[in-house]
């Protein structure tokens, strides 16, 4: 069967970029090694075929799913804000730019958080997730080694905790019906860096 | 098939309680929906009517572990310290014996925080939920109200964000290396509750 002419793939949408939302989409509600490539083509409306025009299978799709949730957390590790001042601030600038990224990206950070490794390129996402957590820890560290973080926690708990919360997000945030990122951002950094007690 | 002998169900460790932390260990590896009687009978080493001796299906053995995990939270909610005394106080006592709970009931609440409604006793575990998550709103609201909380963030948006801290613990914490449930349930009190800055 011929590929779809282009007219036809701008009127039903089915360019690259809906086919990896739409798979984003049904890779989340079904899971990923429960999602078929039948599935993805139901979900388009679409022939197999159609979308073997866009994408050699399944798990590129995967791969381009999870770097646009790691590339944008990587843009926070790159950035010349991540690399000047007090490593306090730097550590708050560095969890509100991660809760944009998340609401702003929320399905494929969602997808990012439930990879457990089962291929190659779930591995490869897992191990740049962990190169993130290290640039987060190390922050905690220097922030807890420049006095400005309370003594009295392990760091190491700190990172864990604070990006807890932050990945919670994706658990129940809604984009059409709840805060503004900038409104999450500030709730969830007056919580843990200044605290909730009055 | 004759059941086993109590001799061997001891020997083997195939009482009730035995069949049912297996089953959730194979639950939260798989998926429920991924786990067939013939999985629980392999991870078990013994034969399905070997099981079905114990236990009528796979969907009470599932009602039985997320009532381990809603029990322990139950007993939050009715417990006297919940119900007298500044709302900030009982709010954070609730929270550091939800992470308690959350330790002790690793397995078990773990698999109710995956719960999506696809069967009845998911629904009615999430209604139980939804009534622990009220429960807490309930206090959140108490503490803004009389003025130990900040004014300056959404109560609802705090009660997500704390419950969301509490319960990310269980996508990193190991029991066997990790910190106490008293030493987690400090670091993350601290961090939510008097911030993290000094």
């Amino acid at each position: 069967m011929a590929p779809p002419s282009p007219a036809r793939q701008r009127k039903r949408g089915h360019d690259p970029e809906s086919v990896l939302s739409t798979a984003v989409g049904v890779f989340n509600e079904r899971g990923y090694d429960g999602t078929s490539m039948e599935d993805l083509a139901r979900a388009l409306g679409v022939t197999k075929s159609a979308i073997y025009y866009h994408v050699p299978g399944k798990e590129q799709l995967l791969a381009r799913a999870l770097d646009r949730a790691l590339d944008g957390l990587f843009a926070v590790v790159t950035d010349e804000r991540a690399a000047s001042g007090p490593a306090i601030d730097r550590l708050e600038w560095a969890v509100r730019q991660s809760v944009r990224i998340l609401v702003d990206r929320l399905p494929y950070v969602t997808l990012l958080l439930r990879v457990r490794g089962n291929s190659r390129t779930e591995q490869a996402a897992l191990e740049r997730r962990r190169e993130f957590d290290r640039f987060i820890s190390h922050l905690v560290k220097e922030a807890a080694a420049e006095g400005s973080i309370r003594p009295d926690v392990d760091p190491a708990l700190v990172t864990r905790l604070l990006f807890g919360t932050v990945n919670s997000i994706t658990e129940w945030y809604r984009p059409a019906r709840g805060a503004s990122a900038d409104d999450l951002a500030d709730a969830l950094l007056k919580m843990t860096f200044t605290g909730l007690r009055v």
